[in-house]
């Protein structure tokens, strides 16, 4: 079948051939079909949707367009986590450390920060020195030694969808959910995974819009995940207001470490604590999500998940020293407050205003050349059910001296309503979802 | 708004304010918007259709990226006819000089064949020395002095509609109503025209698949034109079975001739007439269809109407006198014939496959660049509805000494069925559409 016929097809319902399909993909991801043609496909796709079989053949082919991770012959079984991006979430960089001391693989690949979320590779770039631009080979080198690296996408893993994805960053094609699952996996079981845990945000400041569009993700992503041979769970999670005190590169970098010295807010600490324990039971680790929780809460009580972290940093150009050196993280700060205009509880957030705030402020990128700065962000010192006194601070916004700050100030305190009544806050862990076949 | 948005827009539902949607096609016209977004931006329109305003704005822009043919003060009321396309169908050839000598201007812009069905460009191209690539300026001038010429699509009118076209035609979105009534109109309404006259095709030999989908596009044509200023009328007419006897460029010509002349096909001529009565009508020659049908009847039978049309093809570099002599058109001819190989009544043509069996025997063309042989074609000698003794002929073919048409003898004898019971044949006038507002 020609790209017409394919195009013909999907836009009118019809399910196309996983070996035509494979075909049309294979020819994009070696440039040999228009950019014109894929926009139209995806747009079709948009309306019409994949199927099974064809979000498999789909994400196959855009996987196998590059390169992958290697598998070391007796090595642990190899976990990861995704998340589909929110304010103030640190728990990769938690995460991946402490499950690695636990016994497992963790070959963890992270996006940088863009629009009002935050990035893990922008966060671990605080650390002067430290290298989040890998090439497989050193990944695979400092996954031999330590289990766990931390890396950003590479031209190396599937370069075809990153191309589809800035053509569907310019043609309205993004949000659709099996482009979207595509676009995860295809570079997630890059890294040749035998479990993955799905983070899927649910709330203002996540991307899908709805509770329920969130779920048909999740769902989307388990089940593909599965039909391509990598076990995965998927937990909606409430973003109904940022994760933890701390939002910022450098700030949201500490408060991870404080995790991994079991001194992290304690909504972090549950969210890390629920997604380690679904790793380790995909890894085979253990069999129960109780064992698994115990192991999880040894490796951060006898320090081995902090000592993995430190060696990561050593191994990939930092210096473990400066995780005690906030001064040198942060920089020279000031602070100001944000303050209640009456007293009462925290009815709501606007997280996804709260993160543009941050990127106002220089915390994030709207443009993915836009320069950050590490050390500016907020520390969020009421949260959604906690209770204000009138002129007492609900954010401290920590900026450069001098910096203009009056349009942060005005964004963050549109971004909070404070109620007379308590208002019942959303549980963080909302749902599971596991593959249905 | 930026195309991104316009696109998710229209994605999503939305109506594009005509102010915005000029901007991204006069950005498209001039070469500033890349042809992804717009295959996007068609793609959506497929799914979500265009509102009258946007459609509007739609055909204006296209229209307002050429140039249009001259008005000359004074001269008669400018009507034309555009057909969707079929099998057999010469009408544009006897109708054109026919209204011209009832005293309107007929500025008529022609499309070449393609696919299963001919074009009005190929058929004169078999008048040797008839020039069909007029400039605009030599296309004003013969206007000027016979009140009607005939011309191919030049790169001066409506040129952002052309490449849109290329591009529609790989994206898959050519079969949508909107697009195909601004690609239409973008076209004609540069003939500055005040009245138009459309044959939308219906049945096996039709692009619209259904007469509920012929009827949409011909109250999406009226209602355009109307809103765009220049009166429209539109028939849904019977593409059941092949237009007249003849098929096949010359013999096409030549079979209008005989229409000019009093001696064509029944049907030809029938709609001829009706669509003649209508252009005068709307050019506001007479107020009532029967009187035109008079005036339409009188310039046959003086023979102003043949004579105008003698004129039109010496002032575009052919000599009339062929129009007499059969052989110069058609040159050096061998005839077989697809006989039936039972008696009955023919019941039923596949018109589609009739056209594309004349493609076979190089009468038409697949691709815009093939040659096509202006003299070989088929005589349809028995039509739906007509008697037929076994091993009577049903077609004539004519074709090169020599040549091999044993393909198209399979395809014709496979187009035609024969019943032993009268079946009903549908009207060749199905119905008739104007504005609704």
């Amino acid at each position: 079948m020609t790209p017409y016929e394919l195009i013909r097809a999907k836009r009118d319902g019809g399910t196309l051939a996983p070996e035509a399909l494979r075909s049309l993909l294979a020819d994009y991801a070696r440039g040999d079909l228009p950019d014109y043609q894929m926009a139209a496909l995806c747009m079709a796709v948009f309306f019409r949707g994949l199927d099974p079989t064809e979000l498999r053949t789909w994400t196959e082919a855009m996987l196998h367009s590059g390169a992958t991770l290697r598998r070391r012959p007796g090595a642990p079984p190899r976990v990861d986590k995704h998340s589909t991006g929110g304010v103030g979430d640190k728990v990769s960089i938690c995460l991946a450390p402490l499950v690695a001391a636990c016994g497992l693989t963790v070959p963890m690949v992270s996006g940088r920060g863009l629009g009002h979320t935050g990035g893990t590779l922008d966060k671990l770039g605080a650390i002067p020195g430290f290298r989040t631009h890998l090439s497989l080979a050193e990944a695979d080198r400092v996954l031999d030694e330590l289990g766990v690296c931390m890396l950003g996408q590479t031209d190396e893993l599937a370069p075809a969808d990153r191309r589809l994805y800035a053509l569907r960053d310019v043609t309205a094609t993004v949000d659709s959910i099996p482009l979207i699952a595509a676009s995860i996996l295809s570079k997630k079981l890059a890294e040749d995974l035998d479990g993955l845990v799905l983070d899927v945000k649910v709330g203002s400041g996540a991307f899908m819009p709805t509770q329920e569009s969130a779920e048909r993700l999740a769902r989307t992503l388990v089940e593909l995940s599965g039909d391509m041979g990598c076990r995965a769970v998927a937990w909606l999670t409430s973003m109904h207001a940022p994760l933890g005190r701390a939002v910022g590169n450098a700030s949201e970098l500490l408060e991870a470490v404080d995790v991994l010295r079991g001194q992290g807010p304690e909504d972090v600490w549950a969210l890390t604590l629920r997604l380690g324990a679904e790793m380790l039971v995909l890894g085979q680790r253990t069999a129960s999500v109780p064992e698994a929780e115990r192991l999880l809460r040894t490796a951060i009580a006898d320090g081995s998940a902090l000592a993995r972290f430190q060696a990561l940093v050593r191994a990939q150009g930092g210096d473990p020293a400066v995780l005690d050196a906030p001064g040198v993280l942060l920089g020279a700060m000031e602070t100001t407050e944000v303050t209640a205009l009456s007293a009462g509880h925290v009815a709501e957030m606007d997280t996804l205003a709260i993160g543009l705030a941050a990127v106002v402020l220089g915390a994030g990128r709207t443009r993915s050349d836009d320069a950050i700065d590490s050390g500016v962000g907020f520390t969020v010192l009421r949260r959604p059910g906690e209770r204000v006194e009138r002129g007492e601070p609900i954010f401290l916004v920590h900026h450069r001296p001098g910096q203009d700050v009056a349009e942060v100030h005005r964004r963050l305190a549109a971004a909070v309503r404070v109620s007379e009544a308590i208002v019942p806050v959303p549980p963080l862990l909302l749902a599971r979802v596991e593959a249905s076949r």
